[in-house]
């Protein structure tokens, strides 16, 4: 393509005519919950490949270390326990329990705004957590997370259009105490935002206080349950192919209470599952499979996202890697292994390893979003705001990665073909009148409709670029973050609530 | 997913256990020319629709501005000229064309080594042009682009794996004559490279001499059609619906040498095409296809890459913009709709609109790449080291762009699925073994074999990240730049023939 000068005519005509069109777009033209699926990893016979091989993990080599009220709830539905004391769970009882499992629910926030609706091919983007350190604005440098961290990102995802819920992201290290730990955060997710939120609960016993800390911020007991807006992250099933006795029992509370449950099994290539990503994704959908059994063995059709999350080693040091063409790929077939099931699908996208606000980390996220998004996953956790292969996170990151987001679901949402849009007549009008489309009906309907405008991206001529600064896109997320944050606190939590969480809870002052 | 204590715990162990492991593979995991086609952005129906309108753009609106020469040869088999003077073209007529066009070929490279298969869905990415300005390493700043820094990126093209071949991606805007610009660009390829290289030619009567150059290069007369290693980028149809007299000629003249021929469309959204995206593609894919019809008219089964390179242009400024989700999702369409009709389909992407070598850049340019990878284009131009909407080019920026195509070459090679790769022997081994897969023989295989370890990421953890200086890609790239450079010519140009070639042409010193 030559543009020396073909371009600068374009340009200057262009710009001419600018001045005949309308203001900026307000509308979305691809909001969140786009549908995915054109994005196809692995082929049919693939996925039953797959599936099959993991029944057969499941029927044949089974689950170990498994709590007696499990062994017991599950032999009542048809499944043994071999010689090793491993459950066995045979394909019938799988089968069964996937039946009856819940395929599309929604995911409530406090403000019914904010509702997501779980199923399909429909693709969401969120937070997941939980990184143990925070890449501070002011020094560039990493230091350990706060409550106050947790506080602000909080509020700057409430901000973000394409943060659909918001999983605390960050853990509070300025807190020991591991019930002062769980209740902060919970009361941080509270005041910070009203969409969908999600949290842990390191003990069973955690999950009871802070329900009812819930209740009083929707206004009295048994309200969380009309209106479950938070889901709770757990693990039950460790890989490879055993179950977690604290986190089971975390489970058993969560369903007790109406909690909707965040099942994720988080494997890693090399180390506790398959280096090969077909018998990695084997081995974690049979887990994953495994921890659906767990919850509807107990509650049939219990909320639950099926959230099998592929991760990566680097072989060189043994350190888990988030970035990259392989962790991008098994999480997007994740996604279309739990899709075809008819499952909500949970993966991970976004888990950049870089460490500076950079081009890589660019990279690497954009290209597991892109991934993950147009293979259909139903809700992407650790999408927005993650650096340092999960142990860091980023408030620029944060805002860079809603607006790349955008640009994912802009992506997603694809190419509607009808005459409309196939526009013959325009192509006919601007062809044979002044040959151009500049300033046309047709065009100007389009350009409000179908156009994502970002707001951080810079779209400027280098030399318009380098008068106002020559600032990167690091530099110009910091200036939006302290918008936001310096924002008056948007009243999620009334007053009075918050105060009688505070006389209950041990609430840390701010 | 808590990371706090299983990943602490998972780390030492698997630094414990990387001992026992391999060094780092040599092997390159996925090469260029992985297949794509796995993501879909248009449906069959869709794909008819689009060409169907295209081919009704043909017939009953016809090409403008049609040179005496090539109205005659359409008249001759069966095109018409209307009322209005357009250049009416028969779907029976552009079917043929098709029927008879190459569909597949080899793209020479003067080494062997890098010859590239050009077809079905195989996916290669290279460099498209032209820049006028450079990013300077030492400034941060943009300033033209010179013959000096054309022969660097050429050398720098020549070292990095992902990129198949190297068009000249800046203009020697300090080269005022257009034939010492035309000879010193092709010069320079000549010196840099041995891949397979693209140009351009201002004029039909630049061509011979510059064929003449490359058969000096090649060893004598002739030398060049027996291995054409450089092909023309030409865009003899402007949008909307018009031929270029000049660039006609240049097509004529390319075919008569045995120059392979890029044609280019490069229609911008709501200016010189339609803003819907549907109808872009409809006439995008008639202007294409007019091109193919003017090349197999006279060369039936000339290699031609069919490129329709969908452009955007921001509403709000009326400028080009080349990132961002709309761009991304055309071109990827665009290769679908050329691949369907069994032509060698050419796109563009990685057009970040980004200045900085930043995160707004990474994001934007792994978002089009992976989209138009994985959609199955056979040759992605722009692909490396193009910044700021085209208009500028970046050292930096095209060592980056290198190993993140690698990680898209990697998501395309995708997942096998098999009873190796499925491994239930190793995952029984390890489940009733020691409780992991590290150092196993299974992973140790899939670990050399199947995984990409990037060369320029930074995968450390947050405090060695720290201690290592906190450097960004930027910085990095800027290092593995000046390495690359300042490494020995690599004698791609013997000096007789580079004495020759001096004797004969205008070649500027250096």
């Amino acid at each position: 393509m030559e543009r020396r000068e073909s371009t600068a005519r374009r340009r200057g005509r262009a710009t001419r005519v600018a001045s005949r069109r309308g203001p900026e777009p307000e509308a979305n033209p691809a909001p969140p919950g786009q549908s995915g699926g054109r994005y196809a990893p692995l082929t049919e016979p693939e996925l039953v490949q797959i599936t099959e091989a993991a029944f057969t993990l499941l029927a044949e080599l089974g689950i170990g270390e498994v709590p007696a009220v499990v062994r017991e709830a599950a032999h009542a539905r048809g499944a043994s326990t071999d010689e090793r004391g491993r459950l066995r769970l045979p394909r019938a009882l799988v089968e069964e329990m996937v039946a009856g499992a819940a395929k599309e629910f929604t995911f409530h926030g406090r403000d019914p705004r904010h509702d997501i609706s779980i199923g399909a091919e429909r693709v969401h983007f969120g937070t997941g957590g939980a990184a143990v350190q925070v890449l501070e604005p002011e020094t560039g440098r990493y230091r350990p997370s706060t409550l106050a961290d947790l506080r602000a990102f909080a509020r700057l995802a409430d901000a973000l259009p394409n943060i659909s819920w918001f999983t605390r992201c960050c853990i509070a290290t300025d807190i020991e105490d591991s019930f002062a730990l769980d209740v902060n955060t919970a009361h941080a997710l509270l005041c910070g935002t009203a969409k969908p939120v999600g949290t842990a609960f390191t003990l069973a016993s955690h999950v009871g206080p802070i329900i009812e800390m819930f209740d009083i911020a929707l206004g009295g007991p048994g309200r969380f349950r009309e209106r479950p807006f938070c889901k709770a992250h757990i693990s039950p099933v460790i890989s490879p192919m055993r179950f977690g006795e604290d986190a089971v029992e975390v489970t058993l509370e969560c369903i007790r209470l109406g909690v909707p449950i965040n099942c994720i099994i988080a494997a890693q290539s090399g180390a506790t599952a398959p280096a090969t990503l077909a018998g990695f994704l084997a081995q974690s959908l049979a887990e994953t499979l495994s921890g659906l059994v767990l919850v509807n063995l107990f509650a049939p059709g219990h909320p639950m996202i099926f959230s099998n999350w592929p991760l990566v080693i680097d072989l060189r040091t043994g350190a888990f890697c988030g970035g990259g063409g392989e962790i991008s790929v098994m999480n997007a077939a994740a996604a279309q292994l739990a899709n075809r099931l008819g499952l909500p699908s949970g993966v991970a996208c976004s888990m950049a390893d870089a460490k500076a606000v950079d081009a890589q980390m660019g990279a690497e996220k954009a290209l597991s979003a892109a991934l993950t998004g147009m293979a259909g996953a139903n809700m992407v956790y650790e999408a927005a705001g993650m650096t340092a292969s999960l142990l860091g996170a980023s408030f620029e990151a944060m805002v860079l990665d809603d607006e790349m987001l955008g640009h994912v679901h802009r992506a997603i949402r694809g190419i509607e073909v009808n005459d409309e849009t196939l526009g013959l007549g325009a192509i006919r009008e601007a062809v044979l009148g002044e040959g151009h489309f500049l300033g046309a009906a047709h065009t100007m309907a389009a350009m409000q409709r179908d156009y994502l405008y970002p707001k951080l991206a810079d779209r400027d001529a280098p030399a318009v670029w380098a008068e106002k600064g020559a600032r990167d896109a690091a530099a110009r997320a910091r200036e939006r973050v302290r918008e936001i944050l310096a924002a008056p606190d948007a009243g999620h939590l009334a007053p009075e609530a918050d105060a009688a969480i505070r006389a209950r809870f041990p609430i840390r002052p701010g």
